[in-house]
C-alpha cells in the first residue's frame, strides 16, 4: 500500500537534528557513503533475503516535507530555520544501488547503497531500514517455510496478527519468499496478488446447523469451495461437505483443517474423502504453521499450507537487524575517506563496497566477495577478476531519477522469481532448518588504496 | 496516524465471501455477538494490556467501501452484486463495548465485544484484531520494561525496526505501557508524543573528528544536548562532549552509551564524569535492551533507557493472540442463542460476556470474573453481589456512534494512567519477569437460563 500521506515524518528525530549540527559545521553538503548491511543472520537461518526495494522506492520519492510536516517541525521546536529551509526543498538527489530484490544476502553483505551529501541520505536512514527490516523478515521466514513444502502452495493468512498495514507488506513480503497468495484484499488491490479466503468458524455457527452453512456456502461461492469442517465433528462435517456439494451437482474443491493434531487428521480425512469417491477434494491445513510444522505435515497428505501468525512475525525473528551506517564521506580536501567506528562490539567496516557472489565449477554460490574500493569501477574489475556474479543493480539514479523497473507492476513477480534463482543456486545446506553457519561464507577484500587494516574478524 | 485511504480492504476476503454465503441464507441480518479475547498469555507473562482502543475506534468510523474499493473488488471477482450492494452502504450500525485502553486482561477476558447483524460485525474482525494484537503487544512489552526500570524513564526508539507505520503505532501503544518519549517524528505530530533524538555514530563519522561534531551538535542543540560517546574511546569521549559544552558555557545535559558492557561503563562513566564536576550530566543508554536488560542495569547508574527493536516486536511476543469469536446469535425463533465451536484445543465459551475485577480487602485485584448471561442487566447484577470492579465501558453506542473521549487528544494520557493504576492494582506477583500464571484466576460463572454446561476446564 502506498503511504499517501508522504514519508518524511516516518523519521526518527535525530535524523533532523543531526542536519541541524552538519549545518553549523558545514559537514551538511559532505558526500557521504551509507550501506545497508546485517552483522548476523537470526539463529538457524543460513541466508538472508532483500524485500521491500519497491517500497523503498516509493518512500524515497515519497520523502517531501510539505507544509503540514514543516508546521509541525516548526511549531514543536524540533529544528530551525535553516534545517527548515532545508527540508522544504528536500528531495533526494543522491544516488542509491544495492542487490535485487528477492535476492539472498549474508552478513556484510551490502544489500543497499545510499550516495548523497550528509543531509541528503542521514535522513533516510529510519524508513529505508524500517522497510527493509520488516519486509525482509518476512520473506526470509516465508522461503523457509517454502522450502520445506516442497512445492506445495503457501499461503499467506496473517493479517490479524500483526499492524494492519504491515500486514498489507507482508503479504507482498511472503510474495518475495514463494508464497502464492494472500487472505487480505488491500494486498490484492496494491500488489495484484491473488487473493483467497472462504469462510470462518463463525459462518458454521451463525447458521442453525452444520448443512445450512455448507448449503449456503457452496450456493454463494459454487462447489469448488473450500468448507471449514472442523466446528463439530470433522467426521460429520467433511460427510456433510461433500453431500453440499454434491447436492449443487459438483466436487467439493476442498476441505480445510484448522485444529487438533493435523497430521493424523489429514491421513483421516484423505481416507474419508477417498472412500466417499471425493478424491478429487483437496485439503488445506491453516492451524498455527511454521516451517518446522510444515515440514512434519510434508508425509501427510495435504495439498496446501495456510500460514498466518509466524509468517506476519518473522518466525520467531519479526526484524532483519540490519543497519545504515556511514562508511564513506569527503574530506576537508575533497576526497573520500572511509570511515568506521570502533565501538566495542559494533565495529563497521569503512568504504565503498562492491559485491559478488563466487560460484564454483558445478555454479553453485560458494562464496560472498565483499570488496571495499575507493571507486565502483575497480571494485568491479575485482570481481571479474574472481569471476563472481555481481550483486549490485542501480536503483535510483545520480540526482534522484528512480529506476522503475525495480518497482514496476511486473517488479514482484520478477523478485519472485529472482529469489527462487538466488535460494536455487546456495548449496544444500542453505535449506537446512536446524542450527548452522550461513550457506556461504562472507570474505572481505580491502583494495582501498594504502590501507593496511585486517577487517576479515570483523565480519 | 490516521489511515486517511480507508480501513475497508485491510480485510481478509473470507470476511466478504461470508457475508456473500449469509445473504444467501437470510442469516447475513441476525443479531450477532462477537467477542475479543485470548486462550492464553504469552510464555512469562503475568498480564495482556488493552491498547489501540483509538484506533479501532478510528478505524470503524473509517471503514467504508468508496467507489474505489467497490471496483477492485468487482474486477476481481471477490463477491458478487448483491454483497457490493451492501458494502456500499456499509457503515457500522451495531455497539461495541470493551475493556478501556490500558487496563490489564487476562486469559478469557472478553476485551472487546462487538454487536450488530451478523454482516455488519463479522467484516470488522481483521482490522480490529490487527489494531489490537499489535499495540497491545507491545503496550505489554513496555509495561514490563517500564516496571524493570522502576521510575527511570523509558524511551522509545525503534521505528528502524519495525514497518514504517507500525512504527507509529508501536510508539503508541509504548506510551500506554508507561514509556515517556519517542524517537519518530509522526507519532509526536499524529499523538502529541514527546519525540527525542539527538545523534548517531554517522554525525561523529562525517566531522574530521570528535570534537569537532560535538561542538557542531552543542552549537546547534545547547549544552543540554545528549552526545554519544562511543564512536571511538569511551573514556576520551566523555572527556570531550563535558568539554564541547563548557566551551559553550554550560554543563552538558547527557552522554549516551550505545555498546558495550553497559553495566561496567555506567559506573566508570559516572565516575568519570563525577571526578570531572559533571555531577548534574546524566547517562542514557540505548543497546540491544529489553526488560531484562533493564533489569540488570538497575544496579548501575544509569538515568534513562531508550529501547528500540526489543519494544516495537513484543520482547518476543510480537503478537497478543487474540482472537474474534462469535458467541451468541439470533436464532430462526428470534432469540439469542449461544454458539461456541467444539474443535479440539480450540474450543471456545459461548454467551454474552460480563466482566470485572475482584478485589481483595486489601483493594488488591483476586480474581477476573467473567459472568456468561442473557442481557447485560443480569451480568451486571452478577458483579455487583461479587463486588467486582465492572471493566467494560461503552466504545460505540448502539446505531454506531463512536464514544469520543476513548480517541479524544487526552485519551492516551489517560490510557497511560488507567494502566498504572490497573497494574498497581495487582498482586505483587505481577512484577516478576519469570516464568509464572497470570497474575490473577479467571473465574467463569454462566448465568445463561438452562445452561448446564461446565466451562471452567476450557479458559
Amino acid at each position: 500500500m502506498r503511504t499517501t500521506a508522504g514519508t518524511a515524518l516516518l523519521t526518527d528525530m535525530y535524523e533532523l537534528t543531526m542536519i541541524e549540527g552538519a549545518l553549523r559545521s558545514g559537514t551538511a553538503s559532505r558526500q557521504s557513503v551509507f550501506e545497508v548491511f546485517t552483522r548476523r543472520l537470526p539463529a538457524r537461518r543460513r541466508y538472508g533475503v532483500v524485500a521491500g526495494t519497491a517500497r523503498v522506492l516509493d518512500a524515497v520519492e515519497d520523502f517531501r516535507f510539505s507544509g503540514a510536516e514543516i508546521d509541525y517541525l516548526a511549531g514543536a521546536g524540533i529544528v530551525g530555520d535553516e534545517t527548515l529551509d532545508l527540508l522544504r526543498d528536500y528531495r533526494f538527489r543522491g544516488s542509491i544501488m544495492g542487490y535485487a530484490e528477492g535476492e539472498c544476502f549474508f552478513p556484510g553483505s551490502p544489500i543497499m547503497t545510499v550516495r548523497g551529501t550528509f543531509a541528503d541520505a542521514v535522513v533516510l536512514e529510519t524508513v529505508i531500514l524500517a522497510i527493509l527490516n520488516h519486509d525482509s523478515a518476512v520473506a526470509a521466514a516465508a522461503s523457509r517455510m517454502t522450502t520445506a513444502a516442497h512445492g506445495r502452495p503457501c499461503l499467506e493468512m496473517g493479517a490479524r496478527r500483526t499492524h494492519e498495514a504491515s500486514a498489507v507488506a507482508a503479504a507482498r513480503a511472503a510474495v518475495v519468499g514463494g508464497f502464492s497468495g494472500t487472505s487480505v484484499l488491500e494486498a490484492g488491490r496494491s500488489y495484484g496478488i491473488r487473493t483467497i479466503g472462504t469462510a470462518a468458524h463463525s459462518f458454521t455457527l451463525v447458521h442453525d446447523d452444520e448443512e445450512a452453512a455448507f448449503a449456503a456456502q457452496v450456493a454463494a461461492l459454487g462447489p469448488g469451495t473450500t468448507l471449514l469442517v472442523d466446528t463439530y465433528d470433522v467426521t460429520r462435517g467433511v460427510e456433510r461437505a461433500v453431500a453440499a456439494a454434491r447436492e449443487a451437482g459438483g466436487e467439493l474443491g476442498a476441505v480445510r483443517l484448522d485444529s487438533g493434531d493435523l497430521v493424523a487428521q489429514a491421513f483421516t480425512v484423505r481416507e474419508q474423502l477417498d472412500s466417499l469417491g471425493a478424491t478429487s477434494t483437496k485439503i488445506t491445513v491453516t492451524s498455527d504453521l511454521d516451517e518446522y510444522a510444515i515440514a512434519a505435515l510434508n508425509a501427510a497428505p495435504v495439498d496446501s499450507y495456510g500460514v498466518g501468525t509466524k509468517l506476519v512475525t518473522g518466525s520467531g525473528h519479526p526484524t532483519a537487524e540490519l543497519v545504515y551506517k556511514l562508511v564513506s564521506r569527503e574530506g576537508a580536501d575533497g576526497a573520500m575517506e572511509e570511515v568506521a567506528k570502533s565501538s566495542v562490539s559494533k565495529a563497521s567496516l569503512g568504504g565503498l563496497k562492491v559485491a559478488g557472489r563466487v560460484r564454483d565449477r558445478s555454479s553453485r554460490a560458494a562464496e560472498e566477495l565483499v570488496v571495499s574500493c575507493a571507486t565502483l569501477g575497480s571494485g568491479r574489475a575485482e570481481l571479474e577478476r574472481a569471476g563472481a556474479r555481481p550483486m549490485q543493480v542501480e536503483l535510483v539514479r545520480d540526482g534522484g531519477e528512480i529506476v522503475d523497473e525495480h518497482r514496476d507492476d511486473g517488479a514482484l513477480e520478477r523478485a519472485k522469481e529472482r529469489h527462487l534463482a538466488s535460494r536455487n543456486e546456495l548449496p544444500y545446506a542453505a535449506w537446512r532448518l536446524s542450527e548452522g553457519d550461513p550457506a556461504i561464507p562472507t570474505r572481505h577484500v580491502d583494495i582501498y588504496p594504502g590501507d593496511d587494516e585486517d577487517p576479515a574478524a570483523t565480519i
